[in-house]
């Protein structure tokens, strides 16, 4: 049994452990794995029809736009398209505010070799996304944690890092958070906002799931607030068309865009053009809408089903958020259970997820784990969570176990 | 009338030039501008039929493969028929010694990274492929130019600098160089082969233009002749199929393909599956021969077209290679004509070229200058050399009327 595409980016963070599962995976499946790690979307969700329809009728009459070299920029009418798309959020950009990405990894990557140095000092949330901080470490700058609860980042203990340590950027996904689905209170966006701007801190603003959204209204993003130029906003076609192709974009003042141009046309000359074509044929079908309404159905249907799941299969203590949109749940175990043993315990059951640490800076997250609700197959997620329900049974059982053994033990002391 | 893409990558080395370049493109087209400067495909002999075809064909039975995320070191798929087509050149390699790339830059870059660091020193040929020049000095390395004849890069000056200065990389295009067309003769690469091992310095092929020969016999890769695992070799589908498609590839031994893979997931996560996929059927699919054959066919008409339109319509004084494979001719000056001052008469012609300068890292080529004759359509060659040999004839007219001048001046003096 092969891994699932895309895992291999949790090696590297898990270590040993996704050794693990890698050896795991080698197993002569007695049963299926099951995969509740990836941030990857649903594969028989991913729009093959639509872009198949686009290749057939329009490939041959745009052969140098879709198969040549692109500016490096990225192609003409897909930043106006996606310019107008941020402008319905509230957004106001134009062509010129708009550079084409391969991927938004390569956004945080441009953006941190252009503003930090090595040694400078970059904010995040605790936890946040490990590429993120792979990123960030990979470039040698200093990753300073701050706090979050169910409003997002902890202004109040932001500020006071702003004043001591003048960090170069704070690093920021305030809409459906990876890993906690948080979605950051319209107060502490605009405290946020205010102090970015007191103390001259660029925010770079990382937003994949904003157009995922299970309830009524879809949050705006944090840059439609900014009227300093002090957010640059980061996002991607990958969780909502297909990471296949490869395309993701940074709003950003025109200077900073024309910069970070020479700067991406050094690293990789340009995205792809055949992503890029595809992407703007989609817009400019106006196709995305529909396609949208349908995963943001399909996904919050998933994420009912896995929680129901868990409130039928697992033990009450441990905590889990109700996210209202993006892909993942973000779930804590009760006592002193830890989610590494866990993931070791669910081994054994087949199934997969990602454990808190690698999204922590500060050495937290030994309780947490997240599970994605998105990728699993339906009919795999009550399976999924059943059999980590299974090994969560066995690990509380043999901790009540110790502790009669404790007890007993107790009781048996010689009274002094 | 807009810049062709891809001409972007000539902007930030030609500067005002180019910028010249630029203003000339916004002039009311009085006649359509020819470029002879970008080293792309021939936009008419983008494969895009062939690409049309397998999307239609397949792509719904391989939604994962070609829309979701890849494995980073590439699809396996590709990377077996990658590996397979290099055993046919000669080279001994497997499934894992390939990482597929998004473009042969991001290879020169992860490289370069991975055996660089600040202040090091690497070779190249005089003069060589721009995009490494500027990539090298990006990552803020020394790059030394060792000198090139006929045969390729001069083994004989190579050795005293790989003697005192230690050089961590040895970066050569032994097959239709770029800009030279040059291919190193056999002796040459065994005696770069035998001091490359002997000073222990990594060599990086760099082999964008092997299979677009025109001549019976194919040259054989650097690496064929390898046999201490010296050399890293760089290709691409760039040029063979589309630039569009990004996925270019390199073969290296396996320890090193795994740490450049963690490498590359940290900066660009995955090169992308939709061109990773087309290339793959391609190659499934047995399209790949014809199609080169059907290039060398018309690139080689492109390149005589070129060289009669040169022997017409230039002065006999400049002095033009005639390459056997690639995409390019280079030029020389006569005289004390230098390209700069071409390429700026050239521009009232409207035609452009790349000077040489840019190719160049001791500061030489100022006579030189490249011409494409991939590009431009067939139609426009003779018309693009006409022009430039326009510009040639007026500025050979005004150094000789000057010599006139001086030879009146010298004849009215007054006899002292």
């Amino acid at each position: 049994m092969k891994l699932p595409p895309g895992f291999s980016v949790y090696r590297q963070v898990l270590g040993a452990d996704a050794l693990m599962l890698s050896e795991l995976a080698s197993i002569s499946e007695p049963k299926e794995i099951i995969f509740l790690a990836p941030g990857n979307p649903a594969p028989d969700l991913l729009p093959a029809e639509m872009i198949r329809t686009i290749f057939t009728d329009s490939l041959l009459s745009a052969r140098q736009s879709a198969l040549g070299y692109g500016p490096v920029e990225g192609l003409h009418s897909l930043r106006r398209a996606i310019a107008a798309s941020m402008r319905k959020r509230g957004v106001p950009v134009d062509v010129q505010h708009i550079l084409v990405l391969s991927g938004s990894t390569q956004g945080v990557g441009l953006i941190g070799r252009f503003l930090l140095n090595p040694g400078d000092e970059v904010v995040v949330e605790v936890p946040t996304y490990l590429g993120a901080i792979q990123m960030f470490r990979a470039l040698n700058v200093r990753v300073m944690g701050v706090p979050t609860d169910k409003d997002g980042i902890r202004v109040d203990l932001l500020e006071s890092i702003l004043a001591r340590h003048r960090p170069r950027l704070i690093y920021t996904i305030p809409t459906f958070q990876n890993p906690t689905g948080t979605v950051m209170s319209q107060d502490r966006r605009r405290r946020l906002l205010l102090l970015a701007k007191r103390y001259q801190t660029p925010i770079l603003e990382d937003d994949p799931y904003g157009e995922i959204y299970f309830e009524d209204k879809q949050p705006t993003p944090l840059k439609a607030l900014d009227s300093s130029g002090q957010v640059l906003y980061l996002s991607t076609y990958s969780k909502i068309l297909a990471p296949g192709l490869r395309v993701a974009w940074l709003a950003a003042p025109e200077p900073m865009i024309e910069r970070l141009s020479l700067h991406k046309q050094v690293f990789d000359l340009n995205t792809n053009a055949l992503g890029q074509w595809a992407v703007s044929e989609i817009l400019r079908r106006n196709l995305l809408d529909d396609h949208l309404k349908m995963l943001r159905q399909q996904y919050r249907q998933k994420r009912d089903l896995m929680l129901q799941a868990i409130a039928t299969h697992w033990p009450e203590e441990v905590r889990v958020n109700h996210p209202g949109g993006g892909f993942h749940l973000w779930c804590r175990l009760p006592g002193d259970m830890r989610s590494r043993t866990l993931l070791r315990e669910a081994a054994n059951e087949q199934v997969a997820f990602v454990i808190g640490e690698p999204f922590h800076v500060d050495g937290g997250g030994q309780q947490n784990f997240r599970l994605s609700f998105a990728y699993p197959e339906t009919d795999h997620i009550e399976e999924g969570v059943r059999r980590i329900g299974n090994a969560m049974k066995r690990l509380l059982a043999r901790r009540s176990s110790r502790e009669d053994l404790h007890k007993q033990h107790v009781e048996h002391l010689p009274m002094v």
